[in-house]
């Protein structure tokens, strides 16, 4: 997931404005007391059960996630490495079932990395682990060699501007949590390039480090200066700072060849297991397909593609078809500005009233432990009975408010959304870095999250009565 | 700390060999039930409180370990960092109280790492983080470029001789314990080359990664091929591993610049806090002050030489003189065959009678538990009174058995022995690789361990009576 300050912030508005139409019946962040199976039929309860076991067998999904991640590696947006991961999708979703498989295209910005360094050359001589950001303009060939500016937050650049002018300005602030810690990467640049800075160099942003630099998106503002901006690793950034308090000025050799190449065609990929009775009525499940450029893509997103897409082959392997189509979206670059969720919600748009549910899983794929749900009072009664089903794999707990950043675009058209909640205090440590591969994710929580996805998709495709707005 | 294999054995051994000579009163690995203070003079006891007070407020030392890690970063054994650093070690020791401050030479083995690389050429290229393992012989200059074997056990690669010829053998051996696995290490290139493998390739031997190499020591038999050795991060090994498994085989290409240059000249450091009265009658603290050409050498071992070092200067600084000498070792070499305690054991074997006790601390700077002791029934007994007394840093556990690398000549010569034990868990996440920096250590538990240390130093030096052998 990207989940930027500005995405974050957004989030929370939508969820607020959405809470306020919520009782007092339903708090805000926690499944009602007892939540009522009323509404669903003892033998969708029962599929439930059959579900939770086919899924907590089943090893297709998480081999075939395997599968993707050695294959074809990182997925970043508009590379060959996509492309051809996308073909193979579609080649496979072809073969098991599922029908209207097709790409549908979606023109986005292509950023390329290239070759990088950042070297220490004072006061010792030591190569530092870095990853340039994704979207920032690059160094000239030579690089930019300038003393640098430690500062740990955003105050203290702000009470030192006369020293910042010619230097590169290191941003050593310590991570609270993602959101909080977050703004860093999209700030950096242009609070360096107010100051007269060169470039800037943030702390990577994350709870744990072994030396591991962490990429992610990063914006300009529309006005004023471009400057080259990169994450080192916690380690580094920290020693930085050491140095400085020592009266010590570090001096850094920044080169970067990353350059916004122009625009590109990528692909959301669709694929459905049609409705026996009201085709036309969606419950939609997904994860986004694109990753960073690093690692292998696997926590965010691949493993959560997997899931979607796994849980709608078990359904059709069992040989049950629900009364309304399963639709699996794999989105394409969530990473680089979600362009994929606004194109499919723009040629979708008059099929989204009749959307009962748009599902993504962004969080990270470890123990589930719920989901989180934006709709009406009415709406979430109901989940919270689909979700106590769901109690097996440890994956009953009801939170209101907020989404996923694919299906946003389909929440702001009225569209129900719930998220998949893990247990995701390890994610961060892996997130948008080299070390995000496919050994972190364990197969039995995998197994489980799938479950908890499928219950969810078929039950709602299969009720009387759609879930009600 | 090194701890290959054959060590462990060997120091197993004399463990038991000891063990063999205590009493059924003292049990093996834990105190005695009622450690006795008999033998500990009242004033002795409330000068150990009064080092437990001075040493977890001071500063100094902490700092000085940042600095020497951030200053110098990882001083390989015969390098010019070491080098650098030892001189500076020297000038700060001579200007605050230490006498007898000097620099024994030493003749060391030189390895040197060179540039090096690890390729996967297919199924799909990707350039795999590694690290050649110290002592291994380089690649020609185009590199190695093969078919890979993976193995997961070395029994495997017996029962697949036949596929091994012309390969390079990737060791894919799953981490138990750093005692159990680290084996590979040492092994993997001579069962390698005994199959007709051109290489061998290990999965680090750590028990978490986040795309991690790690470093260490390994040899070649004296007859036979030397093919070189590398190690990857555990993610990759895996990987492989699993290509294998879905019948693919990949393809690698190694290249490494690694070589012995010949032998060089380090030194061990040593400087003294020379008793009152019985000055020739030594307490030894140390650390080794050599480290892996990566990271900072920050836990392995910059901190157990810092503590040693700051438990010295904290008992001067408090105006005491014991009757005993307390005398300081930073050795050299301990990661490239433990030339420098070898060499001082040797030098040094006409006093050796003298020594009261010799002390390291070469498994990590964490929480201290306490100190496990290779010594006499009767020593033990005392050792228990005087742990009692590191209760309030939680360092209060005596354990029987075993010795630290450096101070296993002394053991060998009579001399009893101490080695720091802390709650290392996560040592191995950092131990030879470039996550070795000083931001793993923690400020409190570096006080708390050089508290242990000056109070087991200061009652040693202070007794009425030495240490019974």
């Amino acid at each position: 997931m990207t989940a930027s300050l500005p995405r974050l912030i957004q989030v929370a508005a939508i969820a607020a404005l959405l809470a306020g139409r919520l009782s007092a019946q339903v708090p805000r962040t926690t499944a009602p007391a007892a939540p009522s199976l009323e509404g669903i039929p003892p033998e969708l309860r029962a599929k439930a059960a059959q579900l939770i076991a086919a899924a907590t067998h089943s090893t297709v999904g998480y081999a075939r996630l395997q599968t993707l991640c050695d294959t074809f590696g990182p997925r970043h947006t508009g590379s060959t490495n996509q492309a051809a991961a996308i073909a193979w999708a579609l080649d496979q979703l072809r073969n098991e079932g599922f029908t209207n498989v097709h790409a549908e295209p979606v023109t986005v910005p292509r950023w390329v990395r290239g070759r990088e360094s950042a070297t220490l050359l004072a006061p010792r001589e030591v190569p530092l682990p870095m990853l340039g950001l994704g979207g920032s303009v690059g160094t000239p060939p030579e690089g930019i060699t300038a003393p640098v500016l430690v500062v740990t937050n955003f105050e203290q650049l702000a009470a030192r501007t006369n020293e910042a002018q010619g230097r590169i300005i290191v941003f050593n602030i310590p991570y609270v949590s993602y959101g909080q810690t977050v703004g860093i990467r999209s700030r950096g640049a242009a609070e360096a390039a107010r100051v007269g800075g060169l470039a800037s160099l943030i702390r990577s942003v994350t709870p744990s480090s072994l030396r591991t630099p962490h990429t992610g998106l990063m914006t300009y503002p529309a006005q004023g200066p471009r400057v080259p901006t990169a994450a080192l690793a916690t380690e580094d950034a920290e020693m930085l700072w050491r140095m400085q308090e020592r009266g010590q000025t570090p001096v850094i050799r920044l080169c970067m060849e990353a350059q916004t190449t122009g625009e590109t065609v990528t692909y959301n990929v669709i694929a459905d297991m049609a409705g026996r009775s009201r085709p036309e009525e969606i419950v939609l499940i997904s994860g986004h397909f694109d990753s960073w450029d690093v690692g292998q893509g696997a926590l965010d997103d691949g493993a959560g593609c997997l899931v979607a897409w796994e849980a709608a082959r078990l359904i059709h392997e069992l040989g049950w078809r629900p009364r309304r189509t399963i639709r699996v979206v794999l989105w394409t670059n969530e990473e680089y500005g979600s362009h994929g969720a606004k194109e499919y919600a723009r040629l979708h748009r008059e099929e989204l009233s009749r959307y009962v549910l748009a599902m993504e899983s962004d969080s990270g794929i470890f123990q589930p432990l719920g989901f989180r749900f934006t709709g009406s009072e009415k709406a979430a009664a109901l989940m919270g009975g689909i979700l106590s089903l769901m109690e097996p794999v440890g994956a009953s707990r009801l939170t209101l408010g907020g989404a996923d950043a694919d299906i946003q675009p389909l929440l702001a058209a009225g569209v129900p959304t719930a998220s998949l909640a893990t247990e995701n205090s390890r994610y961060f440590y892996y997130h948008h870095s080299e070390a995000d591969t496919v050994d972190k994710v364990d197969r039995v929580e995998f197994q489980r999250c799938t479950a908890a996805t499928a219950v969810l998709a078929y039950l709602l495709a299969d009720l009387p009565e759609p879930l009600p707005r």
